[in-house]
C-alpha cells in the first residue's frame, strides 16, 4: 500500500481499509461482482476519470483482489477479474448494501435485490454461531482480544 | 450530508459510504461497537486531531449513527452511544474484519476474535436464506434490479 493511514491500528478493519478504504474503491468492487471486468465498463459506471479508476484498479490488483488478463493481442486488450478472496467480498459488501437498503432508500425502495439463485427467496446477512443451532442476534456477539493483538 | 461523492450512484453501497465512508470513520463505529463512548477515548484509541474527530462525530450523529447523550453538567460533558441503526453496523463492520483476518493478518493471528456469548464458539458472517434450510454459497447470490433502481 501506498498511503498507511492506519499504521498504528492492530486490527483487520484498519487493515482492509487500507486496501478498500478508499473513495470508489468499494464500489469498484461492487461492479465486479456484479459482473464487470473492462476498464471502459467500470469508467461508465462510475463516471470516474481515467486516471483515478487506474490508480484504483491498480492497487486492488497488487492486492490480490482483482487480477489482470489479457485476452486479446494486436492490440493488447486486458480485462480485471476478481480473485477468489476478491470474491469473498460479497459479504461485505452486501452487509453494507443491506443497511443503506434499510436506512437510506428513498420511498421507491432497494434498487437491488439480493436473492437465492435456487429459491429466489431474499437473501440475508447474518451471525452464524456452527456449534449451537439457535440465530444469533448481534447483542450475542462478545468481540476478545486475538492472538495478533 | 456534506460531500455527496457518489451523487449519480442509485445504489445503496454507495448511499451507506456518504454515511461511512471517509477515512477514520468506520474505525470509529469500530470503537463505538467495542464500547467506547467519550470523545477522549475515541481520540487516544485513533490518535486523532480533536477537529477531525470532532466532525466525523457529528457527521455519525447527523446521519442517526450515533445520539449525543449529556451524562454530566457543570460541567456539561457529553458521550456518543450507538443507536439502534449504528448497533447494526456490527455487521458489516465484522464482515470487514473476518476478510482482513483471513486476508491480512500477520503471522501472530487475527487481532480480535468474535465469539458466540452463550458458547464461546467462533461466530462467522454468512448469507442465510431463510426458505430454504441449506447454507448459501457466494455463488448462490443472484442481485437483480429492485424497486428503488
Amino acid at each position: 500500500m501506498l498511503h498507511r493511514t492506519y499504521d498504528d491500528q492492530v486490527c483487520s478493519v484498519a487493515r482492509t481499509l487500507e486496501v478498500l478504504g478508499e473513495r470508489w474503491t468499494l464500489l469498484i468492487v461492487r461492479d465486479a461482482l456484479l459482473g464487470l471486468t473492462r476498464f471502459d465498463d467500470f469508467r461508465q459506471s462510475l463516471g470516474l476519470a481515467r486516471n483515478v479508476l487506474s490508480e484504483r484498479l491498480k492497487r486492488l490488483v497488487d492486492a490480490g483482489v482483482l487480477e489482470r488478463v489479457e485476452y486479446q493481442q494486436r492490440p493488447s486488450r486486458s480485462e480485471y477479474r476478481l480473485t477468489a478472496r476478491g470474491r469473498e467480498l460479497a459479504l461485505p459488501v452486501v452487509a453494507l448494501m443491506h443497511w443503506g437498503d434499510r436506512h437510506l432508500a428513498d420511498a421507491a425502495g432497494p434498487p437491488r435485490l439480493t436473492l437465492h439463485r435456487q429459491c429466489a427467496s431474499p437473501l440475508h446477512v447474518r451471525l452464524v454461531c456452527e456449534e449451537c443451532a439457535t440465530p444469533v442476534a448481534a447483542g450475542d456477539l462478545q468481540v476478545v482480544a486475538g492472538p495478533g493483538l
